[in-house]
């Protein structure tokens, strides 16, 4: 009986026939882990989180508290079954970054969510003999009564004031009408504060460590969410919570998260050498933008119904909680702030690039569109917003595509095709070709099309060039050859091997596109194109009309205008009417966090965007039909394209 | 060697030569204690509280957590040093309810801390696909987002709201600008909820059940409070949580309120045999008075700076908090207000009074006392209150008086004394007389004046009659002989035996009064009415002037004015301008527990009130030493006394 292995974040998968250790399948399907003893199990390097029908040694290199989380040495764990394996940045072999930026918007005034405050405070006499508590509100303005403070804290107060002589830093959480305490300690003078803004990503994870009296970023990091192994998009993330999984996605984002701030933590000091380094107990706020169900199961809360009409969440606008609730590993009395979502899929993060694109404030009506594994678009202006989400697949994040990946190091961004069919092409960091990310698709689809390599429907056409061939199923078009790809030991040592094995991506190394690929992305972009038109249709605008056209998601920074519209993916406007946000949601996370405009701003958009439901709208399936197609069936709506075109 | 072995709360102590069990010692002191198989251990109904220097063997009846927190079984703990021992009421052969009733003030209008409503939640479909948390919001015509819920309840609400139907009972703590969720549950239809007002007193706690949809009380218990073990009056506790003892004395304090807890909820199917019996859970909301002190030892906050200059607390308006962060045993979400204090001797207890009392609101000025173990005096009318706190000392609780006693069955109330100096008087339930609490000593005292049996100065004299005699250390006053004091099997078991105990009270059982005692009566009552006479002097006004004098306290309830003015502990004029209270802390804390208007009273009582610190007012030591008299030396002050008195 053979049983599949999927590794992720490479996202390859590998059918097995015999019992081998999870070290092994991974050489086996070119999954690199890092192993410097040889799988003896002592190093301990090739830690990695695993689901599925596995037996594994105990180690003592695994606490029993990993142990429960799912950790494991991949060198000590042999696989009787079908399994998924999560390889953490730590264990693997190559450090391949997932690159993001994110447009933040202006703040205009910093009021983070929490904010410390170093005081000099009047010690008692018999004329002024407030209390403790009483005397601390005094010092910070506040009136009597009106500062919520945990009991803990309270009881240690009157030893806090005393053996400072009466010098604190207090750190107050803002978030809510009423200040709370966070710290009091007197351990600190300079009023030192720092915050965490987070985007949960179905895919991808990504923080950014600010400085809260400053406003400034001081560190960056991104990792893939860990829960990917459980299931790559929404709804397998939700069928895996139903089946009784829903604190393990709970504990794979915690994972996530925690690895990303001992990162950001780490980089806090390399980044700023003069400056002591950043500690958790210092991170004393958050604030997070994420997809509803995301957001589900960071809080531990059921996404069952967001599966099933009528699609309830649970909260869309959940309360501020206390890291501690949470089990989140920073200041545990700091607020954790969560951008409020519209609807089950139009969540967090679309508000969140609402408040960094400022739609929502101007006069002009104008677009904003987020492509990510779920694509979810929004238009409005400052008096209104409709929104709608629309399952656009995860071609543009490298799912579903045979070289697809994300943009990291190695992925192919830019692609241009000459008159012969040949390709040209540039990667993340000039490394050697691994595959293609969304932007290089989008390239080399326009491309493929412009050079007549695939007609209107999508079929790559036989041009009669080497590079188009057909591969058993469909016809393909090879990209790189295997050649050129990067030789890591890892293929050296496959290629030596002559086994045929499961994956695809290992299938040889050409880097290719096939009419299945291409297809795919059409179904993306068609789905796209569709939902903004129906937004359009249901106010009664024209793309022409439109003011600006916000474009979001990790894809975005590189995407080439010309080449998306191109293909149908964006309208045929303007070029200087497009502005790319890059992480959006990060973007937006981050304003929530420094200021309490956006926050309130948050809230009114949430009250005021209206959600069409797109899987009962008969116009959505009209237009989706009609955008199948290079650039569109109605090609008088792309007319420079419709000038462009070689063989149209 | 010897040593002293205390039992509360009856008060007596025993000095042993010999280590004995403490079922033995009680016996030998005349403290009753349950036993029903004869001191074998099996029974556990000797259970009691120990502290000191005691040697126990294990038990079955006793569980680990109650062995930590000092449960032991009497019979089978062995004494070897000095050591206090709590006889909780289960372990006592007698039931001595102690009497206390309360003043509520009116209450307009019913907005309790908590409210439970009833529900009918509209089903969502695609239409109205708001979250289940915005839902209920919505239903509770509450804004998006207002409604903070923790988080295991947020987890647990789709399942809850679904398994009903869409048909559940919220509670909502209102205690704040915002509310919360207390609770949602889907089992009860009739928007039953409850709630407790709760005085601790440094002697006794007193606890009402009410129920918050009607306003009424549905059942009271007290108890003493079983940390008086550790110390009788709060310069004692306050040592005692020095000497690292705050932990035990939070226990003990929580092991009070739960018997009374315990108490309440039997008695809530005793007086209503048609309703459901109310069960913790059901109890989602609970009103605090109690002084600083008390209030501190319940909230763990140690209470040290309260004993030394500036007299300082932790905090005198502490937050709401949660049952389950105190340890309280009612729902565990449910919010513990507690009444403010003023100051570290002016408590949330006496702010309690003056909401009882009304003297916030009224245009005349009034005067309220309060006599406890420490004495708190306030005057005031709407516009402004001054306040100020004397050390009375213990004597009208039945403290530092030979045979002085609670308000207890069998206490003696009132007295009268014929011209033969033979005395009538009267006890609590027409019990066999045991000793005499506050009010009986009032009328004594008086009396004792009246018939020349006292001179001024409180000397007893030497009238010729069998009842005065010389104890050894000067004189005293017979009231009852021993013959006529209730016999039980215990004392009649203690006269056979012919040992020389400790115990003073045991010491024959003749019920007396010496000049020791009404030396502390004498300086209680000196105490109060200097303290009096300190706050009307700071703001020039005369006892005529008052129109209403309050009197709030345990002791309140049964006191003859006219024998009070006697003694010179209240002024000397019009009867009718006298008003009281009864147990007004506990009406203070039921109002604000019922009324939102009531809490943000107390709030306003506690910025406005003037606090006199009498420690260093040398107008207090003046008065005071002019009060040392009967009824004072300034006569004048007392004309209806002067007219009436037989050898003035």
């Amino acid at each position: 009986m053979s049983f599949t292995v999927k590794f992720f974040p490479k996202n390859v998968d590998i059918t097995l026939e015999d019992n081998v250790t999870v070290l092994e399948a991974a050489f086996r399907a070119g999954v690199e882990i890092n192993s410097a003893c040889g799988g003896k199990g002592t190093c301990g390097r090739c830690r990695v989180l695993v689901e599925g029908k596995v037996e594994s040694a105990p180690s003592k290199q695994i606490s029993q508290e990993e142990w429960d989380r799912g950790w494991r040495l991949a060198c000590m764990t042999t696989i009787f079954g079908d399994a998924a394996v999560f390889v953490p940045e730590e264990s693997r072999v190559e450090d391949l970054q997932i690159y993001e930026s994110f447009t933040t918007g202006d703040v205009e005034e910093l009021s983070p969510i929490s904010t410390a405050t170093y005081l000099e405070i009047p010690v008692p006499n018999l004329e002024n003999n407030l209390g403790d508590k009483e005397r601390l509100e005094a010092c910070l303005r506040l009136s009597e009564g009106s500062l919520d403070i945990p009991i803990e804290m309270l009881r240690d107060l009157p030893k806090v004031v005393r053996d400072s002589g009466w010098r604190v830093t207090s750190v107050l959480d803002r978030s809510g009408d009423r200040p709370q305490l966070i710290d009091v300690n007197n351990w600190d003078t300079s009023g030192r504060n720092f915050g965490i803004a987070l985007d949960i990503g179905t895919t991808t994870v990504v923080l950014a460590l600010v400085d809260l009296q400053t406003g400034k970023t001081i560190a960056q990091a991104s990792d893939y969410n860990k829960q990917i192994m459980c299931g790559e998009d929404v709804l397998a993330r939700i069928a895996f919570a139903e089946d009784g999984g829903l604190e393990r996605l709970r504990q794979l984002i915690l994972e996530s998260i925690d690895y990303l701030i001992s990162q950001v933590v780490v980089l806090s000091d390399v980044c700023r050498p003069t400056v002591k380094k950043v500690c958790r107990e210092e991170v004393t706020a958050m604030s997070i933008a994420g997809n509803t169900t995301m957001i589900h199961l960071l809080l531990g809360l059921h996404p069952k119904q967001i599966r099933y009409e009528p699609y309830v969440s649970v909260a869309n606008l959940p309360p501020v909680y206390r890291a501690k609730d949470l089990d989140i590993k920073i200041h545990p009395q700091a607020p954790i702030y969560i951008v409020p979502g519209r609807a089950s899929y139009v969540g967090g993060d679309i508000v969140a690039d609402v408040l960094a694109s400022g739609l929502h404030k101007r006069d002009e009506t104008a677009l904003l569109i987020d492509v990510g594994t779920n694509g979810e678009v929004v238009l409005g202006n400052k008096d209104w917003t409709v929104s709608c989400s629309c399952s656009a697949g995860p071609a543009f994040e490298g799912g579903e595509v045979a070289s697809g990946m994300r943009a990291m190091t190695g992925a192919i961004e830019k692609v241009t095709i000459d008159a012969k069919f040949e390709p040209s092409y540039q990667t993340i960091r000039n490394d050697k070709p691994r595959g293609l990310c969304g932007s290089g698709l989008i390239d080399l689809v326009s491309e493929m099309f412009r050079v007549g390599l695939v007609d209107k429907k999508g079929h790559i056409q036989d041009v009669g060039s080497q590079r188009v061939r057909w591969n058993g199923d469909s016809r393909e078009y090879v990209v790189v050859w295997a050649k050129d790809t990067k030789e890591t030991a890892v293929s050296l040592a496959m290629k030596a091997k002559s086994g045929v094995w499961g994956a695809k991506t290992v299938q040889g190394n050409d880097i290719v596109i096939t009419d299945g690929d291409i297809a795919n992305i059409i179904r993306t972009k068609a789905a796209m194109f569709a939902a903004a038109e129906v937004l359009l249709d249901s106010v009664k605008v024209n793309f022409n009309d439109l003011d600006r056209v916000y474009i979001a998601g990790g894809f975005g920074n590189y995407i080439d205008v010309e080449k998306a519209i191109n293909i149908g993916l964006l309208p045929d406007i303007p070029r200087d009417r497009f502005v790319f946000l890059g992480n959006a949601a990060l973007g937006g996370a981050w304003s929530a966090l420094l200021s309490r405009e956006r926050r309130e701003e948050a809230k009114r958009v949430y009250r005021s965007m209206t959600y069409l439901e797109l899987t009962t709208n008969q116009g959505f399936f009209d237009h989706f039909t009609s955008a199948l197609f290079l650039p569109h069936t109605e090609i008088e709506k792309f007319p420079s394209v419709m000038g462009r075109r070689k063989n149209g």
